[in-house]
């Protein structure tokens, strides 16, 4: 386990130890969308990467970080998100088992995903208290390892080679963007851009319904949401310690966007660029978009951080 | 103008003649789509294509096919879907005018995407005595070229271009599959394929509610569709003289599929590659999936024939 603010040699270390697993997704580019934005912007597709999202980068170099000893163990984690996917694929691919808690109510094509990946699923009621309960049973039970979705620097450092990707594809950039919830992503696409093209800035967009990370920047420390409620439903946890810390360090900025900018920003990207992001995803896009004039004329990274979305639940 | 069944050369000049126009679309594959058809496929995505779809690559190159006295006075075309606009850019690109026939009914996002590309649209009633009766009154008028949707061999040898990307990028494939409606895309595919690779089969997927392509070629001549009806709105089209022949000669077998097994297909490729595909591009996939056991085990390139769907009215 990681136990200070990965360094550039830990980023690699990570990139090579998941680069065999995991896919290097592509970087594609639209003279629509940049007609539109009056920027040049280059999207990072990890909705395309396996579980359709970046979360299986993190998931990935936890679990290969693990000793020997560990590993026969196995993992565990409280997710019903791409966390969970990430996390039983990750384990399917070692070989080791995953424990999922899981809300009793989460829908089925959750549970199937994961029970798909081969994890064993553990049923918890819907509350923070009973799903914290429930995985320290779980945790104490098996002995397992328990993966934390974003506060945790061996999850930070596989997040980071996303963006790590992104540079060395496509050289220096104005601006890189990502969406923040916990900031597992945001922390590591920071820290990659201070160790790798400090000149770059790094921008947030946070959804107006789950703006914590807002406000705790704002105040100099965490300030949880309350009730947060957003169609983004990847961002709807708050910032952690480890987390917050990086993005107080190196986050230059954080935008805020309402539902309906962030639903206009995915249908733009569903029609124009053809490819499905899930709402979460869009959100930096639409901050791009809400600010445009920041970005005139601007080079953009912006990682498209996941694909997957109910279609039979669509916000058009 | 080419006035035979385009050769190899002629369609090595036609991908050369485009190559600075066109995308080269990626392409895509899915260890998830593989187990659940039992084959390995490759897809060439054209839903990446320029406005959307293949049909910019026929539509460039008879544009880049005419005589500099035949430019001045420009193309015209009736159309609604794809390839009114494949025909509008190419025109845009080469500074001549395009006349878009189209019926005052179409949805006005069809009519704003054509005239966002620079074209003339010319309303007609919605019948097809209306549209041609217009369309050859623009011709007189103006002194435009028809540029025939698919009965033509410059649009056939433009469309032949993606498969010839395909199999370049794949090498031998055991199947390479098309949609058919007029037949443009599938009559160039199946030239390709017997010019390039003879060995590979050529299998086509049609939507039931419009098969005229499946009993022509079982009867030997050209029965078209009366009142088709599909989903599948960019198939609705009989085969032309020319697509007949082609396809009558070089195409081994044609896969019906029903609306409900089209959607399927459609929804599979959104939720696991994340793209977005209109239910006219699903139409090979849902063949492969309906006629599974002959594909086992098999390296089969499915042409995804374009992307342009309307979200407001998705069949999921």
């Amino acid at each position: 386990m990681t136990q200070n603010i990965p360094d550039l040699s830990k980023i690699e270390a990570a990139h090579k130890r998941i680069s065999s697993f995991i896919h290097k997704t592509p970087v594609f580019t639209s003279s629509i969308i940049n007609g539109i934005a009056g920027a040049e912007i280059f999207f990072k597709c990890e909705n395309f990467q396996r579980v359709g999202a970046f979360k299986f980068r993190g998931a990935c170099n936890a679990v290969l970080s693990l000793s020997e000893e560990e590993r026969k163990k196995g993992v565990a984690t409280h997710s019903s998100g791409n966390h969970a996917q990430g996390l039983a694929l990750a384990a399917k691919l070692n070989n080791i088992p995953a424990y999922i808690v899981m809300p009793k109510n989460a829908p089925a094509v959750k549970k199937n995903a994961v029970l798909g990946y081969g994890a064993e699923v553990i049923d918890c009621e819907a509350t923070l208290q009973s799903r914290e309960d429930t995985l320290e049973h779980v945790v104490k039970e098996k002995g397992a390892y328990f993966v934390h979705p974003f506060n945790d620097y061996d999850i930070i450092a596989g997040q980071a080679t996303a963006s790590k990707e992104l540079i060395e594809e496509t050289g220096k950039l104005d601006v890189i963007m990502a969406p923040v919830g916990g900031g597992g992503l945001l922390s590591g696409t920071a820290l990659t851009v201070n160790l790798l093209s400090p000149a770059t800035k790094v921008v947030a967009g946070e959804p107006a319904g789950a703006d914590d990370a807002y406000h705790s920047l704002k105040a100099g420390k965490i300030i949880p949401s309350t009730n947060p409620n957003t169609i983004a439903d990847g961002l709807l946890t708050s910032l952690g310690t480890k987390t917050f810390e990086i993005i107080s360090k190196y986050v230059d900025e954080i935008i805020m966007v309402s539902d309906e900018e962030i639903i206009n920003a995915m249908r733009l990207v569903w029609e124009r660029m053809k490819i499905v992001i899930e709402p979460s995803a869009a959100v930096p896009f639409a901050a791009l978009l809400k600010e445009k004039e920041k970005f005139q004329g601007q080079r953009v990274g912006i990682i498209i951080s996941g694909g997957n979305v109910d279609l039979g639940k669509l916000p058009f």
